[in-house]
């Protein structure tokens, strides 16, 4: 940890600071430049609070040089981490391809839909049983009947199964999910988090709306720290000033992520755009730049006929999709 | 709710939607304009999925007309809501003055604080037990022995006390909490919000940091919807691309929240900034923009002779500054 | 124009409100629903100020219905508009690899850059004479000097050259420049909008750091009012809370633009991001999302061998990122 | 300037960089941390390209310690700057308080309103000649003979007058206006920004919508390089998430703008929220955080009657918050 001090620091206040930091056990290596002072810390900082020194009156700034995250980084683990459910693989050059309906609304829905995208080569199926809903008077889900029949579908089609949880007191009901879900406004829920991470199962992690790269890694951290190895990472769009999408697409996170992580990094680009005529271009940009997997909305209500622009795709339209990202993969991997 | 349609919309398209509204239980007034055809829906549209019909490609854009909020809503409650704890009033006029460390460390730390903030004129204690942190290895707080230090100091001084949960589990320790606290990252952890609603005890609200105001009130609205009558909405700054600040303070949301609303607004300028040497501006800043009360870090550690800019005021700080907000509060009224 | 009303309002205010609107030559059509009166504005709406309209107190929300874009519309130009220079031609499935320094530094720079870029499949030069810089005190171009060297460049290579003008008195200079180019900073300069349409050459105007995709539009349309008729438009990342990457690149505009307007759009990858490392994986994936080209730094300067990291890719890298590109189109295309 | 190197970086490419930043001038300070190298260069380091340095493969990061901004910055001008135009002072416990329509409509409008916000105690008059339209249909405001009615304003009340300039090309219509404002679109043209500076009379600099303070103050060095002493700063708001109202006032810039520079610094909350009922809460908290003044829009249309909401206020409402703003300064200076 690098600490700045201010230009023209009076010298006992220096020394005061040094003291404080020694008292913690850390080695202070004082770096007088002709402008300023660099006191370089050497030892665990880990419980160093850097907010804490950055906000002290004599200080410039604070630069942590290791990262806070251990189990999540690249550095201690250089090889690609490979999740497994029910024999279907997401990383390390093994793509995911995840589909199903948004909600889980009957056997009949949820096996049509199921059969479909595994035709089309999806990998896993999602479907929400629990949903995170803005307003209490929203449909929440049809909760344990929709795991009931998430397990019916798998049964049918052999396909993993993926679902969100909402609450540490439904995790029980989550025992044999495949991969459990973490939405992105409980991307910061440390409680759930830890929880989550004790049942050691795969576990596909969002990032929440105004969330770092970092904010995330450490998440996953929280996460992998109570045991679990298995962890997906998921883009899902960050909140910007934009207005003409949900959210903005913020691919740069795909290679960024995979230099400082060993683990997956997936893309949502159904809930990232809410619209589905862009999906697919975004759904092929999320490929080229080296994503390794999808999760992607089909859904085959009569609303289909009229809602050619719905968030999610008819299986024909994912079909035909899926097919352009194996030859973009293809290409990119030539 | 108005559903405005593309231009040149195919007749049996615009019929198909019609007929799916209709069998919704909606009546729906189409009005035809020069260039576009306008659709006004009567009757309960609060199951109506915006989202699914604004995506439709013959949709241009869907607009409701009635807020999806109805307890939260000043509309139908015109009065201020006037929350009490212990004695403590806020809203209406009564401003709360709610002080107190980031984290309760010992009995002789929050006991001196509580007297030192209570004889500088606040009217409820804050103190963090559980603690929410970004990374697994930051402390935690000291949790069930936080929550008994509180207590000793709300007996010492008579301040009711003011603290954080963080998970649905935790709850039964908080059944004497004066005003339980929602974090910024909790705003959207629905499963937590119900459950405090159920308590029916007083709940301090914080902003998410990429929430809208709508938002916000919708989760006020989950607690409310549970049978709680007693919600503080707290602004505490948002995520921008602005860097010199930890978050952006938006102080423009009291006045709009009190239009909306008809309960209590308050604003945490220690978290919003995260320099000491900014809270009494914007603490100034918050009273004279019609604030019911603001929230700020006290503390009293031997680190305060040196860091007259940590987040958190020395108590002769707090002492100075709440002698200037009651002078611009009576500057405000006059 | 669709104007809504606030419930409850007067029925005074709403016929003062009527006969203003009709005093300016607009029909107004009034639709008084359950809970909410609709007045449609029928007639040319274009002079009415919509934020002045949405900011009465008896009114509740304001929607224009017909864009206020004419000349970039799709609506009243179906087909894609094709910008050609010296033979280059972007947009309607002409693919635009435009690429070179970031500034021009020599003649011997600029003439290599540009053969090595021509043949590594690049169909027009980049490279900046008039550089924006924040600082006063930072390297501005070498202005005149650096047009004449690009015209040395592009007389040995044939390419067509693409070069940013700063201010209309720098104009005449530009007139045999191929593509002039409006930076993100000047996407708001009215003036040089206007003053560089007069000029009636092809323009490449990028997207503002901070601008909506419809003010974007509106700046083409101001070019595009005074007789130009070439614009290429050009998203190269927005600002954001996200502190990785310089900026994020907001790749769902390519498809929503197309909709929208007739003219091409690229995509800056280099400024977007930043960093050289992430330039491949973000070119790649606006070349599969539907982007009419892309604009990508390329030097050769002695630093190439130390700095892979930079924002600027080396020659065999961009030679091997172009290969990729075009085996990306094909997959997308087929 | 500190640059932090990886951690495990080959000695001979460490070495390429030393000898490349010793090329030009600096002397580098190697400090071999436990985890990590740190190079400090010493010299004059403002020609080095931090960004260029920071993408290096090697490089971690890399830290400006001494501010790129010199005229502006108060470590070299310890004392406020004190704006003076035609008497009316700004800056340094002078609070300027200027008033005005947002166009200049008439010569009847603009004396009326110029009498009117005298008579409540404005000390400047403000009104636009020159428009920034988004929009090249939108009106562009009266130009030249707008001018000619503020100086007839000017003369009937003694009022200094402010004004924006759009384009290098009309500064010569400027020499009489005692401040000339540069808008927020316009914050980063840096060739008005010169030719501005080189006029050397008061300027009115506004924030960019998306633009950092740091950019800010770099745009004031612009003008500040080319020999102009008088420049106030203004924050009017930047662009956020939020929706409700047109921008975020940033108020935390008026402490922190002080801190770094001895320019007196203004809010304008007209612009900031659009609309007039929440212009005298942001108006007073402007004032409560230690603004050196504030710029409001004022009219007398007949449209007032009816649009209390407008983001102009009527000159009776400027009146009344003119008394409260007063008393909120002299609340928070006692």
């Amino acid at each position: 940890m690098i600490v700045v001090l201010k230009h023209g620091v009076a010298e006992n206040k220096k020394q005061q600071l040094i003291s404080w930091l020694e008292k913690q056990n850390l080695r202070v290596n004082v770096s007088e430049g002709d402008y300023q002072t660099v006191l370089g810390l050497i030892g665990n900082t880990s419980h160093v609070d850097t907010d804490l020194v950055a906000s002290l009156a004599i200080v410039d700034s604070v630069k942590r040089i290791t990262e806070p995250f251990k189990c999540v980084n690249r550095k201690f683990h250089p090889e690609d981490t490979v999740v497994e459910a029910r024999g279907a693989k997401v990383g390390s050059g093994n793509f995911a391809l995840i589909a199903g309906p948004c909600s889980v609304e009957s056997e009949e829905q949820i096996v049509e839909v199921a059969k479909a995208v595994k035709a089309a080569g999806a990998t896993m199926l999602r479907g929400g049983a629990f949903k995170p809903r803005t307003s209490p008077y929203d449909f929440q889900g049809l909760k344990a009947e929709g795991l009931e029949l998430l397990r019916v579908a798998r049964e049918e089609t052999g396909l993993p199964i993926v679902t969100e949880v909402m609450g540490v007191r439904d995790l029980p009901q989550f025992e044999d999910v495949d991969v459990i879900q973490i939405g992105a406004r409980n991307m910061q829920n440390f409680d759930l988090l830890k929880e989550v991470g004790r049942m050691r199962r795969p576990v596909l992690l969002k990032r929440g709306l105004a969330n770092t790269i970092k904010e995330l890694l450490m998440s996953a951290e929280y996460i992998m720290s109570e045991g679990c190895t298995e962890v997906i990472l998921c883009e899902r769009g960050i909140r910007t000033f934009d207005d003409y999408t949900r959210n903005t697409l913020d691919l740069a996170v795909i290679p960024l992520l995979h230099e400082l992580s060993h683990l997956p990094v997936i893309v949502d680009p159904s809930h990232a755009t809410g619209l589905a005529r862009l999906v697919p271009p975004m759904a092929l940009a999320a490929a080229a730049s080296g994503a390794d997997g999808l999760i992607i909305e089909v859904h085959n209500d009569p609303m289909s006929a009229l809602c050619d622009g719905a968030q999610s795709l008819r299986p024909e339209e994912f079909a035909s999709l899926a097919e352009k990202i194996r030859a973009v993969r293809k290409a990119v991997a030539e």
